[in-house]
């Protein structure tokens, strides 16, 4: 029984919590921190038997008992708090990303490199079953040699200005995922990136120095293409679809909805909208990632979703904020220093 | 250069005379008939350059160039005028139903069995994309033993009560096609039925004596069961699409639209409706049974679509109309007399 | 907190135990009983920390701070343990069938007016995801008045003809789900029946006295024609689909898949095959059907699938075994004495 | 009657002839010209009862009776026939492209200055069904203002390099068709390109200084972005689709294929490829696209689809051009002197 504590008790730090409880047997929360501890994490945690909360996400780090730490806190601390944990020799899955600076990602690097424990990033859409059956078909020679790979994520609603302004933009809040998901399905590294970026969703939002539209390109190693198609705001609902093509086939994956239902009537043939947000589209996938953390740690796998993934996306993105700035393409090595 | 005849300038006669100056250059229209000729008519034949036009359907008959007669007059005059040509050694395609009476039919098979022309019947839904398509899987050997065959055939709105009461019913005037398409997809005998009729769409259409409404259910001679759910109104549209289940698989077909457009909006993802009506969804289907029928007179290939398949299908309606009448099953055979 | 004993661990029986102790927090399983107890059985009950097990499922019934039981023991007990728990005062959720005795049933029945406790059949697919969505689809109005209702149930494999010989044939082993949905979906009665039978899956099935195809024809109280579409073995999986087609248009659900990813190469474009069997495809349902009667007990709601869920299925389906016999439509009223 | 003179008898002359002949019955061919007429050419005029046929394109030009004229000759001599047919007051069908340069294009465009006869280019595409749709959707304001514009247009093979050598090279080639494409749909104008281009289908396509991959982004007038996504070669055949996203919504097309026929067996389910190649897939677009030069001519209509069509997206490959060449964003204005 892996003893596990949890560091965030926020949305996505509930998420994990309600997870293994309830789903992963193999694994048991013995601890939880949360700065801003309050009642109503308290009752969620004792509905689960979790009694040991703290304000010190210290303590948990601190505990013998534990294996392994989750680390849901927020996205300024996940590198510091991810390098002490690795240097206690706690194995340590982390939610993404690990941070917006490249250096302290790498210092993340140099920590495992002398801890070598287990380090996962949260890049859980590479375990919805949509991308892990793109994935696998790829794997699987069904599109031979790649040749594009499209990615299509489109948020049903912006975010505000205000978060707008403080996210980093919105390469580095939204897109991050996207930037994972093209190395994922290709198994391939960026060369290089052009962004189109626009405003067409919310002003405000271009006066906070942010876009909320893009089309994106990126060259990968292998001579293949990519393309990120963003929008903040698709009325429709959160629309999230891949497709890789190549010399053997193509490979495409469409919406989930609540239901197959289709209604025919004299305005036409009327599905469903795709489920509406990442928490109903992508519920099963967080599972599945603390899953596969969980068992790498007590078999000691190989973790596929490591600290590569957390660095290589940030430099998608760093590169991407230079395009839209000086509107021409950059190499992802011109941010690799 | 086949030479041909036209017998009947309704809807379907100007359907084939199209066809056959537009897109079958191996032959051509040399004389025309109806007995209400009018100005509309001749105006219709000569924009194909047609100009012999008469309205007796005699003279068609006696022109001794006329190498096949197309029949498109009243049903009630099929089965007259068809053993009239075959005794002068014409070749016919004859529109269907042959007849509602078996002895009338028979008379045209005792005919045929003297005379040994070419005679087709315009069951023209067995040259559609879709149907054909589902016959070629099946023959194939795609679906393997056939164990199910299901056609769901919906019109987009129901006839008058005054129609009604005098086409013979429900099943003589509609349900005729989905019978031989029962027989064309299975390749089978129809041996008994059962109909469970009911009259939803229209009471009038019920005060008439008739039905809108039914659930057909027919034992074949392979053992195979076959279905077919019949409605006088479809809200959203003309409603054609089969489906044959087997031991290796099922081969299904869905209805056709104008285009694959898909709109997503907050209402849903919304597709086209059916095709409007049988003008609309079959229009090539009369273009390719006519082209097959010259091709077997030219070529002096068999006939696929003969006599039998006028035959069978009106014994299935009588015997489903016994069913409907006396709430029972019906063997084929008791009809057959 | 609701205290639950589980009668029955079998498969069905660790199905409920999984998902009240995982996925419903409103309630606890304190005692569990199977007459054939063995270490394997004991072993899942601990991993939920259910400690409290025995052969004798009385213990269960007699415990005195048992709420509600789930009686998932060998159909042929189904009625008797329900009546005694009845008795007792506890609320019962039953698997289905409750009995394939109308006489049986209805003991139960009179046992519940007695102790008006609550009472849930386990008939969990009216709970799964997409026939859920039908029914709110013609309770919504979309279809208007109901005219045709199709549902499509094949297995993915056939029983052993041993099995077949036992389990009261197919339509009261199989159809029984599909009887309940025709309920459910149209909130009609069935009236009369008609069943087109045959053994075109495994003729040792024929031998054994029972069926593996059959086509069933329904005429229901609201003047609306149902079908059913039945086979022992789909190739290509387990296939469940339902339409309901009426005045004011058509709802209808597809099969589910484990993705939506569709393989385009020089062999067409491929989707995935329907989820393999009850226990993937109906896994929520499970849950769902367990929730809402634990929701009912708790909050004194009414019980939606209750023991005439029960009965009207049992009840069709004996009618449908005399038609088989007899070949000829039989009125409900006919088993109803 | 419009009587019609067609220059050039190749495939798209024959594709032309025939559906003026079968089936725009408000024209009449009365002469064709082709240099290098021969007894095939001869032949196919001969069915459709044409008998005036000339090397010489200058006899139909200077025929007094020819209303309009169809130039479907080679390439290079398109913008000479039309500024020489122009000036002799002949209304002109020309097929795309009017030129690879932008001067020579610009010439034509003077002719019609001086004389404004009926111009048209052959963007067939634009009167296909699927694209015809969305368009429609857009002006009905279905997606509210456009946000983003995607193309799939991938060819089922490559050409041979020696074609790829002398073809203007990819953009001018085939993705022509694609920016026309985008400004039909968005009703917006380029302002700028990139183009990421790659050599994955054909090695021996890139020694001859071509492309035969590329991903194509586009900045258009309106704010909005487009993007191309293009491959000489997809194993399953001809993929074209669009997707046209915006503030109220998304509207996109799938592909065509002969039947709506699915099989499912234990290999999945299984639908057709889309249809073989453009004579397949737009047949019906290319009957449309006269009948609407017909038109208006007939009645004095205005183009759609004019000179203009022909300049801009020779603009946009020109542009496109010199973006693979010196890997950078490319303005329109650029190409515009």
């Amino acid at each position: 029984m892996l003893k596990i504590g949890i560091i965030g008790l926020g949305r996505i730090g509930k998420v994990h919590m309600t997870s293994i409880c309830t789903r992963i047997p193999e694994a048991k929360i013995i601890i939880a921190a949360d700065p801003f501890l309050n009642d109503e994490m308290i009752d969620f945690a004792k509905e689960f038997g979790i009694e040991n909360l703290t304000k010190d996400y210290k303590e948990v780090l601190n505990n013998k008992e534990v294996d392994a730490v989750l680390i849901c806190s927020s996205t300024d601390t996940h590198a510091d708090i991810s390098a002490e944990a690795i240097e206690l020799g706690k194995h340590v899955f982390c939610e993404k990303p690990v941070d917006h600076s490249i250096a302290k990602i790498n210092k993340v690097k140099e920590a495992l490199e002398e801890n070598p424990v287990k380090f996962q990033v949260g890049f859980n859409r590479r375990y919805d079953h949509n991308f892990a059956a793109i994935r696998k078909a790829v794997l699987d020679g069904k599109v031979g040699d790649v040749h594009v790979t499209k990615i299509t994520s489109r948020d049903p609603n912006p975010p505000s200005a205000e978060y707008a302004a403080v996210s980093g933009g919105m390469l580095l809040d939204m897109t991050i995922h996207d930037f994972d998901m093209v190395r994922f399905l290709t198994g391939a590294e960026p060369v290089s990136i052009y962004v189109e970026p626009a405003v067409l969703v919310d002003k405000a939002i271009g006066e906070a120095g942010d876009i909320d539209t893009a089309i994106i390109t990126i060259k990968m190693s292998d001579g293949s293409i990519a393309m990120i198609d963003n929008s903040r705001k698709a009325i429709y609902g959160y629309d999230q679809r891949a497709e890789v093509f190549g010399s053997g086939g193509m490979v495409a994956s469409k919406n989930d909805s609540e239901s197959t239902v289709v209604i025919s009537d004299e305005n036409g043939v009327v599905g469903e909208k795709p489920l509406y947000f990442f928490l109903e589209r992508y519920m099963d996938s967080f599972t599945l990632e603390v899953k596969e953390f969980i068992d790498a740690v007590i078999n000691d796998k190989e973790i596929k979703t490591g600290i590569d993934a957390g660095l290589k996306s940030i430099e998608m993105a760093l590169a991407g904020n230079i395009s839209i700035k000086e509107k021409r393409v950059v190499e992802i090595s011109e941010v690799q220093k």
